[in-house]
């Protein structure tokens, strides 16, 4: 409420006719302050190192993959593949989440199983059809053959090459990666406007009951909701527990737009059959098109300024071929 | 000899103790104006397009692989496989080459059977190995779905939206991809040095006739060269003439001992060995170990400064997926 009266008198000073009151309470601008565990504090050089491990084929055994491959910073930290392509063209069985703003999350990985982005970091270098490493040795090996041992002690310290600080560098460095001023977020502080279309949106996601799970700054309460729609058990499958039968996190609807295909199984390949869907299966509502249609050009209004990054180089050994597996 | 005489002149101005007399006639710093052909002019706005172009993966088949797949601009050009990975984890039968200063080569790919970037940007996305797209069209259909055509009429004018257009985009942003001030360069110029085992090396390629071959400021001459070496007939497979059996390009020393492994087979996994059986086979010469190594050391001064790219941001569609083809 405070909120909505700040903005209030910000549009009267500004003289504008943009009427902020039409935003529905709880939506909210994105943060600028992303949450940092206090045994990984940020830090120039931390970041810089993830940089270059995110960017680094050499986290893969074959060479070829790295974090970007999958969330590809210049397509939304998405690959607009239903599934990723890994080791072998392999492909998973789950659609890959945007890394842009899930330093917000408190939840990662479709199933929510890891909390921070340092758990979820470990994940892919180890999956089978991903990376596919055999072992945490594994990746460390490869990682020091490219030259990154100095790397990790320069930042870290003696003694710290190991698994977890590379999870803590590449958390570091996408806890960068956000996307702010999204025209949403200018409209909200009164900077300026939305479609009349977009805008009838934002009220028609309220009213059937969207932001009951996406509200917020980040459009999700970031909780674990039953989406009984395919075969894949989420959580369940996971934890083997039958009250977390198709449990997923909710995801968040920041950049929504750009991030296609939808879902956990990709299954939905626009927004518009994304939105019907949803309606239909969480809340038992069949939309009109029109609606349907706002709801869309309200959810295109969320994509932000994807961030500013230089292309890192890559440690490697002066005059020697890096041994890959294949 | 003009240019020895201007450096003496210069490095008795900083009054250092280089003696400039040693670096051997023909070898030269790095240019700093690439060659452009006069029917694709440079421009900020080609260049940008060309940059989206480099790293976009709608560029294959697969939505997979981009040119900086397999010519990574954090791995100084190259991807470090001996053969690089492409549609379905096929393996290509040469060595990437650097895409880093082949602005400045007259022959492009191994075989040298492109004379210019232009020419060699249409190969890897028809390649069935590599990107693996059927026709130039079905290339333009998915850059076409991904929302290039606006951006190719930015930069060329009406109706440009063609195979060609992009090509000249793509190679306008490679001519951006310099690597000026190794250490050589460095050295030549009167403004540092480096180490007595890398002069040592500098003196030995000249007096063992490397070269004769790799000379001038690239370390190459650009010539057609038999090297006789492994089953790859070279330029012979492209024209089916005799004459041209195991032609290849003379490759630049220019960032070398970072382009590991070697040769168009990439069978040679060190810089030692790649000396020591060029030496063996070209010139018929059998090269002390002390010698390997101090040439090595002298190679290694020819590493420059990767030039500093800014990730671009892709164009892509709201709200749809694009439809890649397994």
């Amino acid at each position: 409420m405070k909120r909505i009266l700040l903005l209030v008198a910000s549009l009267c000073i500004l003289g504008t006719s943009l009427f902020a009151a039409t935003i529905p309470e709880g939506m909210a601008p994105l943060p600028t302050q992303v949450p940092v565990p206090s045994n990984n504090p940020m830090g120039e050089a931390k970041i810089a190192l993830g940089k270059q491990l995110y960017f680094e084929p050499a986290l893969s055994k074959s060479g070829e993959f790295s974090c970007n491959s999958c969330h590809n910073l210049g397509t939304w930290g998405v690959d607009n593949q239903q599934f990723s392509i890994g080791h072998q063209w392999q492909r998973g069985g789950r659609n890959a989440p945007t890394v842009f703003n899930a330093a917000f999350w408190s939840k990662q990985f479709w199933d929510g199983r890891a909390p921070l982005l340092e758990d979820q970091a470990k994940g892919p270098p180890l999956n089978p059809v991903e990376m596919s490493s055999k072992d945490a040795e594994s990746v460390m090996a490869q990682l020091k053959e490219a030259g990154y041992e100095p790397l990790f002690q320069a930042v870290f310290g003696k003694n710290s090459f190991t698994y977890d600080n590379m999870a803590k560098a590449i958390a570091a460095f996408e806890r960068t990666l956000i996307t702010p001023n999204a025209p949403f977020d200018k409209f909200a502080r009164g900077e300026g406007t939305i479609s009349a279309a977009a805008q009838r949106g934002m009220q028609k996601v309220e009213e059937v009951g969207c932001t009951s799970c996406h509200s917020g700054d980040l459009f999700t309460n970031n909780a674990f909701v039953k989406f009984a729609y395919g075969s894949d058990n989420g959580l369940k499958s996971v934890t083997h527990d039958k009250g977390d039968d198709h449990l997923f996190r909710v995801q968040s609807w920041r950049n929504v737009a750009m991030t296609a295909p939808y879902f956990h199984d990709g299954s939905a390949k626009t927004l518009a059959e994304a939105v019907r869907v949803m309606a239909k299966v969480q809340l038992d509502t069949e939309l009109e098109e029109s609606d349907v249609s706002d709801i869309v050009e309200f959810l295109k209004t969320l994509t932000g300024e994807a961030p500013k990054v230089i292309y890192p180089v890559l440690p490697r050994p002066a005059g020697h071929a890096l041994n890959w597996k294949d």
